[in-house]
């Protein structure tokens, strides 16, 4: 029987605030590069008053790879936690207008905090260095978790950010056991190697008892394993992970299943603002495989939609996905 | 003796949500195109939920050509109304992070009028159909109006569109005398053809009394004048105004000053949103006229300004303005 879902995302509700600036000013304003750094309100109301002018888009990492499985015609929910305010209003229109089903216990506008923003500065290589204040995001706990939409999908995708908030934990507990109690399955991605390094413990637990496939890139799978040696860390993730799928910039990517391997390419494009580069590539990536493409076109789906989101602003696809995987011959 | 401001506006203050859509969504939702069309808090928030994903950034006419002449270094300010709300806080940053002076009577939170929003629909061809919530920057009124701020600027720019407002008449009619109290000129843009059908006698009254420099652009100038003869239009107005600056799209621009006529040719781009481009023409060419350039060379920055904005998504510049205008040998 078919399910309701093909894939269901959790993870952190967020607007993105961007904006360009200089290498200089990272370094003027603590920022660090790269990455992603949590900051409380004070501090987004101080960093914000020292950005230039922005622009203010939908993202949250697994809201990214939920709306491009949206996008791409996929039957897709997310579950997330905003304010009830004009971001709050703002993020939900985004992901409902893309298609995606998006139900929400929305925080009553009494509460101190405000819907997650991301200021998210983009330097002129295109990396983006994101400051995140998760907001009402932050209180995600397993009464935000509708069992029964968790039996209704094919897959779970778990954003690895979400592991900063205690109560996240026993909501993912929660979403797996009643994911796969309904036959379902488990992915989810490490998202950031600083977030690894606080809850390694958690994600160590998860990977070797839960997950069925693991979205990473090289540095988080690197930290994971706490291995300099990328083909070590593969090899752990491979030997506790039925299908592990590890991101290398430009690179590409390498898919592992079992003993087999397979490296796909990346799509040289210009990078204009890397947001969302891998959220994307694991929403082409599950849209492919719910969809019962082999691995190796599911990667290469992956690699487009990578490409695609990397040379514009904003970390949600702008060009028709499904008519670039077709001209090149995966559709 | 230096003025504190070469220019300051007095407008509409918007947050524009853009979003992309074929021409049968526009006919399907009765959205005329091309157009600017007021509309109230109940249809902008079920035309809202209609619309595509979307991208918000700070808009409003005037205040959209104040932070142009703020990107190139002008000193500037704005005068505009929002609401103590997220949308408000994003208006007033991205105007101060360009560098423009703005301070504004925020409507409380207690107000049910929020933040001016327009939902900004982009055609294929790169045309923009605007949905207008004016929420709080309707109620601009005379109390709005800094004396003081008026007589230490070179200019006032008023923004059409603000006609509207039966009390912003009155703040026009405050600011001019202030202004021309102290020494300074006063420009006008006519904004939008059925703007100027809703308030002739208004207009005309302030063009035959008021208006040292008028910008317009060739639908509006017609409109003004009743006349389908656009040099008629153009003669009939530079017979009571000293100077009219009139943009007609790829055609470039007039200046008309006295018996002088000078022609402008457009710099030919990819439109991608025209959203803007007649903004940020007055903008870059009060620029030029307050920093002491010739009309002729006024009117090519302008130019050169509209292809910029339009050549991307949003109202405001992303290029370095004048390295653009340095390149094409005007500084």
């Amino acid at each position: 029987m078919t399910k309701r879902f093909q894939v269901v995302g959790i993870g952190n509700a967020m607007v993105d605030v961007l904006s360009h600036c200089e290498d200089a000013f990272l370094a003027a304003n603590g920022v660090e590069k790269g990455i992603m750094q949590l900051i409380d309100m004070t501090r987004a109301v101080d960093l914000y008053a020292r950005v230039g002018p922005s622009k203010e888009i939908s993202g949250g990492s697994a809201a990214n790879t939920i709306a491009g499985i949206a996008h791409l015609g996929g039957r897709t929910a997310y579950v997330g936690k905003v304010k009830d305010d004009q971001l709050g209003a703002i993020f939900a229109h985004d992901l409902r207008a893309q298609g995606a089903v998006y139900e929400t216990t929305l925080a009553d506008k009494a509460s101190a905090a405000e819907t997650g923003r991301c200021i998210v500065l983009v330097t002129p290589d295109g990396e983006r260095s994101m400051n995140t204040y998760l907001g009402w995001s932050e209180h995600l706990g397993p009464d935000d978790i509708d069992t029964e939409m968790m039996a209704e999908t094919e897959w779970i995708f778990l954003e690895g950010y979400r592991f900063d908030g205690p109560d996240s934990h026993a909501a993912f507990a929660k979403a797996i056991a009643a994911t796969r109690g309904a036959g379902g399955r488990v992915s989810v991605t490490l998202s950031d190697p600083f977030c690894i390094d606080r809850h390694r413990d958690a994600f160590a637990r998860m990977l070797r008892e839960d997950v069925d496939l693991l979205f990473a890139n090289r540095a988080e799978i690197k930290a994971m394993y706490k291995t300099e040696d990328f083909d070590a860390a593969i090899a752990a993730a491979a030997a506790e992970v039925e299908l592990v799928v590890c991101t290398d910039s430009e690179n590409g990517a390498y898919i592992i299943k079992g003993g087999d391997r397979w490296h796909v390419p990346a799509v040289p494009t210009r990078v204009v603002d890397a947001t969302g580069a891998g959220d994307l590539f694991a929403g082409a990536f599950l849209w492919g495989l719910t969809n019962g493409h082999e691995l190796q076109t599911c990667g290469r789906m992956a690699c487009l939609a990578a490409s695609e989101v990397i040379s514009h602003i904003g970390a949600r696809p702008e060009a028709e996905l499904r008519t670039l995987f077709a001209r090149h011959g995966l559709l």
